[in-house]
């Protein structure tokens, strides 16, 4: 097991990786107050991990509850929402209690904002169970539900007291979720570690076969990038965004698509091929590095172009992104591989040319 | 103007009272960003005061939007806030903007709620127009919304930039509203200060005639008192909850006669009166005592008694109260006035007794 921590002062936790740890009472009883735990999970991961891990929690001397959700970013919203605060309220959960996440981002995201406004603020512990939670969302702290206009729109920063990913939970992943962890992977070495991404276009192969070392060397460098980054900017007033590249483009093509049609990390991918040709554009990089973007996109399996919206109804989707700053569009470029940039001054022509550039156009009727 | 600061590092914030003060610009100019700024009020404060609250904005320079949600309690739901959410991002509000309260405590916990959680929390000014609001919800960042289960269960911590109390603007309220903002009034004397409460039964007539001079100065000593114990306990870990005088049993009153059957301030106040008794039987606070807290509440105009639900009933909805630790509900006793004391060794018989010496009970027709 590797364990590093985040340091965020009296909010610092540990981030614990590992196989097999889901099982260890000895990692959750060090954060489990007097009051009762309650595990949020979904009805995909349930059936996998729910006994085991309310077995180590008996073990580590707590009470547990269980609220099973629906699988999918549909439950992300407010209706799953204010079931979970339903079932905490008639189980009597108190502030002395803990909410566990047991599952992947969307299970992460919406009981840690469960547990970030339930009774104004309760304790949660973050046991993700896909790779994009063990690399990313289950760090940091971001916790959020989509609004019908727009992703995450709805969200508290609100930081875990542990995380604790079991690497051995993704043998039972499924490919095109692994793939799209593999995105956020990815993401993490584009823009802050070069040496990084030589591994992993040395390692796609290992990971995509799911090599037990593999993945733990990939989620302990992304855990350990990602806990650098937090403990520098919490709440993203600068650094931190640089870990949104590819996720204006992304969010739009999510939004536009109507959630999970496609996966965040298969949208994220083709964001970051398109933040990576607007980069070119922008004069920020050079077009053999972009190249070098998505043939690495390309072998982790995943798109490296976005669907065929119309242009406008991205930039339409892009103007409603919570990073959007005194109405422009703030996007995080590539000025180099593994070195980011944040720029607001990019015309729009020049994100209209990197989007078409980006998508597979049907030429129109009257053109043949 | 009287000016005292909330003590909070880097979240201090300043608390202006006097008369007049929603016309003045460069009250609003310090706490603006470069967004726009989203005015949140409801249908019966709108007509009076909103173009006024966004003239004073205009003259400070920035452009705002209003959005107006339906008057009452019913408001402080689920419905309303998504309705605020939709109209932020509809307006491309971003998070350089800032969102202004304007109103009682409903508005005030709603707005403030928006504010802590769209795009993962954006400033927000409070502009109270009802004397509880002033005295006592518009300091101190608690923000919630209710839930079918109980009252203020969902919310955050979430500190304004700035409270503009305005107490020319109580000139419009209606009666019923003034005597249930002197209940918070009275709370924080019976909590915290002696001679405050002496100051009150000598002033109640004045203040019930709405005499500017004497709802200054009580707003004035609220807001200090209450900016010491916030300053103190922002999160609720201690003695803040003093403040919650009369809110067990005071919400037990809101959620079973359904919200809004009651104003907030008449269950407080009713909820004082069993706290005061509840203090005797558990051998806290002499008779006299009680007497006096049940005789100024009647002064105030407020009942000194709670509605006759089952005593069953009662002890149901405190037991889902949020104060609960570890399923033992912690009450706010007083030692004498102007001395509160935290208890969960309370007997159940003794707050079973409590309520009923404080509910008018019809004999059950086999007595009769």
């Amino acid at each position: 097991m590797q364990s590093l921590r985040v340091a965020l002062g009296n909010r610092s936790y540990p981030i614990h990786i590992g196989a097999g740890l889901i099982d260890q009472p000895a990692l959750y009883a060090p954060h489990l107050g007097s009051g009762k735990v309650a595990v949020v999970t979904n009805e995909v991961v349930a059936p996998l991990y729910l006994a085991r891990v309310r077995a180590a929690l008996a073990a580590a001397g707590a009470e547990s509850i269980e609220i099973v959700v629906p699988d999918g970013e549909t439950a992300k919203g407010w209706q799953t929402l204010d079931r979970v605060f339903d079932a905490l309220l008639a189980a009597r959960c108190g502030r002395d209690g803990v909410i566990v996440a047991l599952g992947g981002g969307v299970v992460g995201d919406l009981a840690g904002f469960a547990a970030a406004v339930y009774l104004r603020g309760v304790p949660f512990i973050q046991v993700p169970t896909t790779l994009l939670a063990q690399v990313d969302s289950s760090v940091g702290g971001k916790t959020a539900i989509n609004h019908a206009r727009g992703k995450n729109m709805i969200g508290a920063f609100h930081q875990p007291l542990a995380v604790i990913a079991d690497v051995a939970t993704l043998d039972t992943l499924p490919e095109r979720e692994l793939r799209a962890g593999l995105a956020e992977v990815i993401k993490h070495g584009f823009v802050l570690d070069a040496a990084f991404v030589a591994w992993l276009e040395a390692n796609v192969g290992a990971l995509l076969a799911r090599e037990r070392a593999a993945l733990e060397r990939a989620v302990q460098r992304c855990c350990e990038l990602k806990a650098d980054v937090v403990a520098a900017d919490e709440r993203e007033a600068g650094l931190r965004a640089v870990l949104n590249f590819g996720h204006t483009f992304g969010h739009a093509i999510e939004t536009g698509l109507g959630y999970g049609a496609w996966l965040h990390g298969e949208a994220v991918a083709a964001g970051m091929a398109m933040a990576a040709e607007l980069s070119v554009r922008a004069g920020l990089l050079e077009a053999d590095a972009a190249r070098r973007v998505r043939a690495l996109i390309a072998r982790a399996g995943l798109p490296a172009h976005g669907p065929e919206l119309p242009v406008e109804r991205y930039l339409e989707l892009m103007a409603v992104d919570k990073k959007a700053a005194r109405g422009r569009t703030r996007f995080v470029l590539l000025e180099a591989i593994g070195c980011a940039a944040l720029r607001d001054d990019v015309s729009e022509r020049a994100v209209c040319e990197a989007i078409l550039a980006c998508t597979p156009r049907t030429p129109a009727p009257a053109a043949r």
